[in-house]
């Protein structure tokens, strides 16, 4: 195993940590929240130095970067900027428990929006602005961030880390070097987050408001910086979170297919079809379900619209609490959380590209039985699918069973209900943040026992680097001296 | 198409069920019970004219004969011997809604046990046979009995029927000839059938009662002839029956090794060891779960092993209400019902073998990510197993899921809890009978509208024979002219 590249790549990321902590340290300094300053400078100090060390001990790199190697970057490197990331809530004393504190900015990180928290309201402006930034790193990859910015030669490593890091059954190169594909990812994310801002602006959000907003709509975080959610803003800007939330939740290569002017190919897109069908025919069914509790269709198809959008794009911003809603439409709200988005994009799920693919390849099985001698390929956006491909998400689904079952069982021990439990653990593994029943969009995860708290930070883990990086980390065969 | 040999083959089911329908009909004619005994009767003239004008006109078979023909004849088979066997039902009164009387048929032939009455104790004793009765001929499969009995040459249908009839991912001939093979399961079944009974009759259990209670463990169907289902019975007659449900939940062909003296082969079967390490680890935590409910080790483990018995074999018999146990059992026992027994037994659910091969898989899969060069074979038994029923499997799984979600989504029409619905359709897709909440093990499935009804007899079949055969009918590509 290339332990120097790993050691290099994980000091460099404590280092970009540390840049992305003096933001929130600069709103601490400019609102005079002395507690917090403290917590922020000492652990950027900190970070800096360890930081530092490692990567200067490891820079002589040598030895050959494998796909492993990769995973590991990736599993290692969010524990690590997490484990880090919590140190200024605890530090503080914002948030006392340091497990509550890895708990939220995981779940931040990973874009979930879980919270422990039972007053948001009560942290001060620094945190909820890390707190919200997490989301926004998370969103699109913090090596994707390292491999736009840092030049680390083309090696082939570079494909592997960003493999590791990205969502979907495959990972598209937009161009054919991958740092400027890093680059072109993150320049069309910073453009878009900006474009949110600017319309929250010009409904009057503060400027505060707006970017901690932003942040939690692009990553497809959730976690707001007010105990109601998003229920108390104007219909206005909750319709702009509406349409952001689900412009996020498009694959970024579509943008990129735009921007070059394919528009064809950006319309036609398969995943994008899927993606739409489900997100539109979700809102007119619980709009329809719901509009006895309303009594206007715009009352209902408003909030119909956001939660949809919230759910599916496994956001996680409330502006109703549809705990409180028919069975139907709870029921398509349970099966949009384990959906999720389309690949690429910064929301979680299994994402539609990987529900295509199955429907194609039970579609061909059917086929093959009715005519056995057919040859029967599964083609995408017209390309033939490769067998490695749909053996990978068939592995992924598998995968993402065994551990729903373990989650839920580990959970079961702290004797909540069952749909508590099997939501939470939805909510967490899809990235989402809020579930039904007692961790409903009015409520919160502190219920929970610490144990279960910890099956939930991997559970985010997992539904955010995709499984493999993690299991690969956990396998004993990774860590046998004759690799 | 090969129309003639598939309504040849629906004559001679319509006649078989006659036949079957002359126990219960007998029992009625000897306790007095006329009016049931005037609706057996009428069934049986109007079956046997239909059933020998059927096969009468369809004699001459001709053409080829495909996986195709194998699955329509499976699927339209069991739809028209449980209409056809719901009759006696309605016509007698005792069930005065017809959609009910179906219900409680395909629940009895698919050995699900999920039942709409309210008071069992108001049938008459030949109408509780005949519901008993149905279990114990779903179980091995009815055309697998035709297959035994009536010689209908040894052309390759006969493999096309058996495998769309049989559980589990692959079927595995006993011997070379398939009416063999059928005709060994058969006696296999009759011979341990008759042990239960035998067992029964010595814990002082009245004959009729034995019969009907051994009918539903043989075929791991669940229907009790009481309203507190098997909880008035002595500890040793739930005792026998917690080892006969475990015995027919095994894999026939490991009693047919058995019985030709190839006990090492029987002893290290994969899949027997994958079911009784699930079985007992299970009985073990649920054990140690409800002990404080019950103050005594051996009444706890008494109820968790019959418990664990009846829902992993996917039987239904309750001697407990496991709706009233911690949370960590009940979770427990709905991840049973999902996993269900061995391929090649009476019982449902995925199927213990489908476990084993999905874990080799993800297993093999992890391989290939750390030695991107390796090959790594899917080995089970010593044999490779080949690509084509690993696709199998995963395509069933997502088969699996798609219906499930549908089928909930459905049931959620009726607003009952989200529990209730998952754990009806889990219930009934895998074959157990009982769920949770309002369907749990003390209620039963009247609650549902008509509609859901439908949906859950749908699911009852699909599980039973396993989705393809009933996707297969219901695509429209097979009833194209060309074809």
């Amino acid at each position: 195993m290339n332990r120097k590249m790993i050691g290099k790549v994980l000091g460099f990321l404590l280092l970009l940590e540390c840049v992305f902590l003096l933001p929130p340290a600069l709103i601490s300094a400019l609102d005079g929240e002395w507690v917090a300053l403290r917590a922020f400078f000492t652990v950027m100090v900190f970070g800096a130095a360890v930081g530092g060390i490692l990567s200067a001990l490891c820079r002589k790199e040598a030895g050959s970067f494998y796909a492993r190697e990769g995973f590991l970057i990736v599993s290692l490197g969010w524990i690590v900027l997490s484990m880090v990331g919590a140190l200024p809530f605890w530090l503080s004393g914002e948030i006392p428990h340091y497990v509550d504190a890895v708990f939220e900015v995981i779940s931040g990180f990973t874009t979930t929006g879980a919270s422990i928290l039972i007053n948001v309201e009560g942290l001060s402006r620094g945190m909820l602005f890390w707190r919200s930034f997490t989301h926004w790193l998370g969103g699109m990859g913090i090596l994707v961030f390292l491999l736009a910015i840092v030049p680390m030669g083309e090696g082939g490593y570079s494909v592997h880390l960003l493999r590791a890091e990205s969502p979907g059954p495959s990972v598209s190169k937009l161009v054919p070097k991958m740092r400027q594909t890093a680059a072109i990812l993150y320049l069309l994310y910073i453009a878009l987050t900006v474009l949110c801002v600017v319309f929250l602006l010009a409904g009057g959000m503060p400027l505060f408001d707006s970017l901690c907003t932003s942040f939690g709509t692009a990553g497809t975080g959730g976690f707001g910086i007010k105990n109601d959610s998003m229920a108390g803003y104007s219909p206005y800007l909750q319709t702009v979170c509406t349409v952001f939330m689900a412009l996020f939740g498009v694959n970024f290569s579509v943008y990129f297919l735009v921007l070059i002017g394919r528009f064809k190919q950006a319309l036609f897109n398969e995943e994008l079809g899927v993606y739409l069908s489900i997100f539109f025919g979700s809102i007119a069914i619980i709009t329809t379900n719901i509009y006895p509790l309303y009594g206007s269709i715009r009352g209902a198809l408003h909030d119909a619209a956001f939660t949809v959008s919230s759910i599916m794009t496994t956001t996680g911003f409330a502006t109703a609490d549809f705990n409180l809603w028919p069975q139907l439409s709870r029921t398509i709200l349970v099966m949009l959380m384990i959906v999720g988005a389309c690949a690429g994009s910064t929301g979680g799920g299994i994402k539609c590209a990987r529900l295509l693919l199955l429907g194609k390849s039970l579609n061909a099985r059917i086929r093959q039985m009715l005519h056995p001698r057919s040859v029967n390929l599964i083609q995408v956006d017209g390309a033939t699918v490769d067998e490695e491909t749909i053996q990978g998400v068939n592995t992924y689904m598998a995968a993402y069973c065994a551990i729903a079952v373990v989650s839920v069982l580990i959970l079961s021990l702290d004797n909540l209900s069952l749909e508590t439990n099997v939501t939470a653990m939805l909510a967490c593994l899809n990235n989402i943040g809020p579930g039904l029943d007692l961790v409903g969009p009015t409520s919160n995860y502190a219920h929970f026992s610490d144990l279960s708290k910890i099956v939930l930070m991997f559970n985010m883990l997992l539904g955010r680097l995709e499984i493999f990086p993690l299991l690969v980390m956990l396998s004993p065969r990774t860590w046998r001296k004759a690799n």
